[in-house]
């Protein structure tokens, strides 16, 4: 099957966001075995929306859309695709319900235009939208199969794997299904990780071996097409085997699961509690721990203790550990050590993590950017201490430094 | 001058990586007043390569490509232009000269395919590359120019900037450039916002207004093509008066910056210092403002009060606020109200923010998922409260019950 993506918004044209839409679709219809030949992005223009459509209808089987169906003037996707193909454009009554259900919820206003983004064409299968408002749109029309996605990934997303993945497969016919299966690495950059697997990735064409970063991980995707999922199991596992015993210590899992989302659920099985402290990571460490539902039985809480005076005043460390001139500095290792075991004796928690370093863009205590200390205090055990030096700007460094802090307290659980 | 953007490679169609390159020179045409019609990615396919620079050819004055100018089999971009102009492709001697001289220097084999990298089409100017090995082109060919730009962002962006911007300008006659300005709005969404603004973006083409929203924030920006800035001013100005005599309550600023990087700006030139006490954003509140560089002389620290017992240690909660029967529980404006005033006085700051809700997926103390309250306690002045009902999920709740919590701070600023 031979697909292109369509990506519909003026902000493309103009520069303001990059196509990651375009990368995610594509890569998505690689592991459904979709190849995908032009990418497209057109603005909010409905004459030359139908000819992208009309071009792509000329040289595709499968023509994904991504962006145009919200509220506004602006959004021409359904009604540009309804002109191509003479089709009447009417709304589908459950995602109405749910539009007027939100607006009563909120005892907002709800204006005409909110009803748009209910509209489906006729003869076409709803793609629900679990995320947002705009429902998508599934049709074929003459051997040509169109699916229409949002434009907010936060949207596109979950609708491209709950639905419209399942719908396009459904399409296809004479290929066996596609089996994957996700290692997730943490502590190892993907350079590294590509280099020490190189030989596998070279060599290996069933099944496939793929490196992805993204978001401060890592991963390795295996897969694999096969008539049954035990046959699948089976070319899998050994080329996870050999995986495992070159990196085994760097994988937390073996689904697409975050480090903090593994970290909850260990900690949850085992009844743990526990308690950060954070200065140059700012809140990102508590920010990623709590964005996984179910945490609060795990995280307790955590202070963002950003200048000296917060660090001597809530977690007690001596003025003269942080200041002066022979004095180790609130960036050091003395000074991560104190704020995790105090915390840990404060909080009362099984484990305590603390991060301090140099998120940049300058220098702080004359100390590089990128040098970042992380101490994990545990409840009747020695606490672990580490010293990082990172690369990238103010906003990789934070995401670095938390993930590596992660990192850190996974290796102890 | 309309433009279509070419960008030429298999790994873009894979998703291997995202096509920055398309952003950055959507973003330059703007800035030269070139308007970019369509961006398009096709792969190392001479034949679709082909199909691609015939389409474009058709809809488009300035055609640029990026990408395939490399020296393996896959870089095929000059090879197909070649083909569909009729010219011939020759060798570019300083180019020629220049690689030679590279690989003498390394002490380094030159195989036969890095000769491609100095080729050009006949009747073509060359624009060097002063970061890598292949040399771009640029041409005319009946009405239409050419412009081809190396793959890597790092050969490509100075080649644009220094070379092919300044050929592109000498082939446009009697365009004014651009000019824009961005409004950035705060406590509104963008189907309100449009609504608001519906017959303005409707009557009015110069300047043309447009909606953006992405990651909790929306923004209006006012463009218009002038031949000098001041003339583009007295365009820009009277409109961006009109909708601040509608919403001028929401404008935070008049270029693209985040709401917490004006709080910060705002803060910092006035002196005045914030604490933060979050229960349900869990640290995105601190996240983010301490994403702003510079942010540690306002921003003193911040409390993730994740669970009761934290709210009571920590700031000071009466156990039977929080909890029992009777009791207005952790999640209401007593507790908030509370949270802000007691971090407050404990923190000696000029602002405290505190935030208490409900992120979901499932309710809390009885209470819906999405209600969340805001306090924002000032010295010597009186706290303000605040109630939201949020929608979303539990991540969309959390970065919209943050930036409502920075919008409360922002008005009292």
């Amino acid at each position: 099957m031979k697909a292109e993506i369509i990506a519909v918004g003026t902000e493309l044209l103009l520069g303001q966001i990059v196509n990651t839409n375009a990368q995610f679709l594509s890569r998505a219809c690689a592991d459904l075995g979709v190849s995908v030949y032009f990418q497209t992005v057109v603005g909010d223009n409905e004459s030359r929306l139908i000819d992208a459509i009309r071009i792509a209808a000329g040289r595709a089987d499968l023509v994904i859309f991504t962006g145009g169906l919200g509220p506004t003037q602006d959004d021409l996707t359904k009604d540009a695709l309804a002109v191509y193909l003479g089709r009447k454009l009417h709304i589908h009554q459950p995602s109405m319900d749910k539009i007027e259900a939100f607006f009563r919820h909120r005892g907002a206003h709800m204006v005409e235009s909110n009803r748009r983004q209910a509209l489906m064409l006729e003869d076409s299968d709803p793609l629900p939208n679990d995320t947002g408002m705009a429902v998508g749109v599934a049709l074929t029309n003459e051997q040509t199969h169109y699916v229409l996605l949002p434009g907010p990934p936060k949207e596109m997303k979950p609708m491209f794997e709950r639905y419209a993945a399942a719908w396009i497969s459904s399409k296809m016919t004479g290929v066996h299904p596609l089996y994957s299966r996700m290692l997730k690495f943490a502590g190892i950059g993907e350079s590294l990780l590509e280099h020490e697997l190189i030989d596998l990735v070279q060599v290996q064409s069933d099944p496939t071996i793929a490196t992805y970063a993204k978001e401060g991980e890592v991963a390795v995707r295996l897969t694999t097409r096969s008539a049954t999922r035990e046959e699948a199991e089976q070319k899998l596992s050994p080329v996870e085997t050999e995986i495992r015993q070159r990196l085994g210590q760097h994988i937390y899992a073996n689904e697409d699961v975050t480090l903090e989302e593994e970290i909850i659920r260990l900690m949850k099985v085992r009844g743990l509690q526990l308690a950060v402290a954070e200065s140059c990571t700012g809140g990102l460490v508590s920010d990623l721990l709590t964005a996984v539902s179910g945490s609060s039985s795990v995280f307790q809480g955590g202070i963002v203790v950003y200048t000296n005076e917060w660090k001597h005043r809530l977690l007690g460390i001596p003025m003269d550990v942080l200041e002066g001139n022979d004095a180790p500095g609130a960036i050091s290792d003395v000074t991560a050590r104190m704020l995790a075991e105090n915390l840990l004796e404060q909080s009362g928690t099984d484990y305590a993590v603390a991060i301090t370093g140099v998120a940049g863009p300058g220098e702080s205590e004359g100390k590089p950017v990128g040098l970042v200390y992380v101490a994990v205090a545990q409840k009747g055990g020695a606490t672990a201490l580490k010293q990082l030096q990172l690369t990238g700007n103010r906003e990789m460094i934070k995401l670095r430094a938390a993930k590596s802090a992660l990192y850190q307290l996974w290796q102890l659980l």
